[in-house]
């Protein structure tokens, strides 16, 4: 067959930020099934840019492996089953939908006894339903909102009445972390890198307070917003930011290490204060984590994000790009923060 | 009364490393008993020279109270009351033993109803009643012990077979995390300041292996003996030795952040690699405490390591200076590294 099959290939490793000619779109082999009874071919609808994808772009060792060069990148997507052999194959049907880390090309051949990176699974029933957009699978019912819920209320508990910071708090996880500290009964104030971002939390995500980072220090932010202290800090941007939340954080505090964009682009080792006492005296735990490492918490973090999405009470912001020669624009704006809330790239229409 | 009271006082802050200018060897006031339901005459019968007590000593914010200049300093103590009417006192009797954090002076006036900082508690029963030397209540059985414990057992949880690393390792607290860790079948490296301790540590309290930081870099000792990473790493140092064993530790791993010796005389902001984006990748915990804040594991951990001390698995290393006036050396030669486990001081017999 010599069907088109447009593909994202990594055409260099960038140095500093990323740039477009990192990337390269390009025709890659249309797949072919060759044992109907463990292959399919799914087609690609839709798929998420998301920062940790930055540190499979670097040849440094990571907690998975960096993208190979003039290979597809890989990222969350959403695909549909387009060829399979219903009556054989062990697994799936035509025209069933299928979520995982998969390669950003058009269509791809799946075997069922091979997944790829993380897994595959079948996104929740309110999307298969139709109850609830397609899409909200990569943000609120995929990794974005499971690292929230897990991020916040796993490893923070954060009580009623306890100060919550949130940094980029414009974006996909940080959104959703300020909305579930803020259903937990907390005191949520949000940073971002934009006064119309930090606006719109207040306005429409209803966090109580918020600061733009690039006119308010990270110091000043939160001795303002926050004079009480912080009891629960979610960090997505680790550095300066991180710094401030320490010494703000208040006696039992917790820090969920979740990302550290502010440091992806370094090509030298950055220094920091060393702030570690602090955490002695006040007993602040701070724990990093990936997402992946709590499979059993999936189902429940997501039942859990698809009831506050039916009940109003979680608000999904997303940025669109469409086309699959639009995902480095997408990535490159992620990095630059233009984004409000999920960056996501939709490739084809669902049959 | 014209009884003579001599006391330890601060004569000055220290700016840097800590002199014998920074203390004076004076006479205060004998105490007198006004109320005798309520107060009671005690005598210093042993005192304990800690690292935290470097912090007193500075006017900067911490977890508890600048030390006052002028006035007596203070830290963990065994005294025996002296002075009491038993049959009014509502809780004391004459010959009683007390533990706590109460001034080095010889004689001091204890009210019932003020206890100082972090409250007086009665010896373990295994001290009042003689099985082990009293002084086991400034090691074992008091704030070294129990803070070695709950760092280690409660907040690292460490399982049989994995790599543990504790740094000042010849230390109270670093000798006793080795020794509690070998109990639980891990394999154990520590960390010391000379040669003569790597020897004591391995060959006496039966640490697997252990190196000199001062003659083998972090990143070198650490290779060397956990060539497998790190699954536990009990702190008392901070600065490099964190940077490395962050470098090294493995998925899933847990650090108890106990104290920073290498950054306490520190007059400048120290900097440091900004290495909290590994603690992402590979969830690593890390937990900064205070053990006065688990007032509910004390008799928890006490129990456990009176138990380990009279079956012999655990033994205790003391570096005993005699007469309340050599406080001060106690106190330099601390902070130097010249102790061989738990830094005492005993200034007079028991009744």
């Amino acid at each position: 067959m010599s069907q088109s099959n447009k593909a994202v290939t990594l055409a260099s490793r960038p140095v500093g930020p990323v740039t477009e000619d990192n990337f390269k779109i390009e025709q890659v082999p249309y797949p072919q099934i060759s044992d109907p009874k463990t292959e399919v071919i799914v087609r690609l609808l839709q798929c998420s840019v998301d920062p940790y994808m930055r540190g499979r772009m670097s040849e440094k060792k990571s907690y998975i492996p960096p993208f190979e060069l003039n290979k597809p990148i890989q990222g969350y997507a959403i695909v549909q089953v387009v060829e399979c052999d219903d009556e054989q194959n062990v697994k799936y049907k035509k025209g069933e939908l299928i979520s995982g880390i998969l390669p950003f090309q058009e269509y791809t051949l799946i075997n069922v006894n091979h997944a790829p990176l993380a897994g595959l699974y079948t996104p929740h029933k309110t999307l298969v339903n139709g109850e609830l957009p397609l899409s909200y699978g990569l943000s609120a019912l995929g990794m974005p909102g499971i690292t929230a819920w897990i991020g916040l209320n796993h490893l923070c508990e954060p009580k009623k009445g306890e100060n919550v910071l949130v940094t980029a708090a414009g974006g996909a996880v940080g959104s959703m972390v300020g909305q579930l500290a803020k259903i937990q009964g907390c005191y949520v104030v949000g940073v971002a890198g934009s006064d119309e971002k930090v606006n719109h939390i207040v306005q429409e995500l209803k966090f109580d307070a918020g600061f733009n980072y690039k006119t308010t220090s990270y110091a000043q932010g939160i001795e303002k917003h926050l004079p009480n202290g912080v009891d629960v800090y979610f960090d997505n941007v680790g550095g300066d930011a991180l710094d401030q939340a320490l010494i703000h954080m208040n006696k039992f505090g917790r820090i969920a290490l979740c990302g550290a964009i502010s440091q992806y682009n370094d090509t030298t080792v950055a220094l920091g204060p060393r702030l570690t006492w602090l955490m002695i005296g006040k007993a602040i735990k701070m724990q990093g984590f990936i997402v992946g490492f709590y499979p059993e918490l999936w189902p429940v973090a997501a039942d859990a994000m698809a009831g506050y999405l039916l009940s109003g009470e979680l608000k999904i912001d997303e940025t669109v790009y469409n086309g699959i020669e639009n995902v480095p624009k997408a990535f490159i704006g992620l990095m630059a923060g233009e984004n409000k809330g999920k960056m996501i790239v939709k490739v084809s229409e669902k049959n």
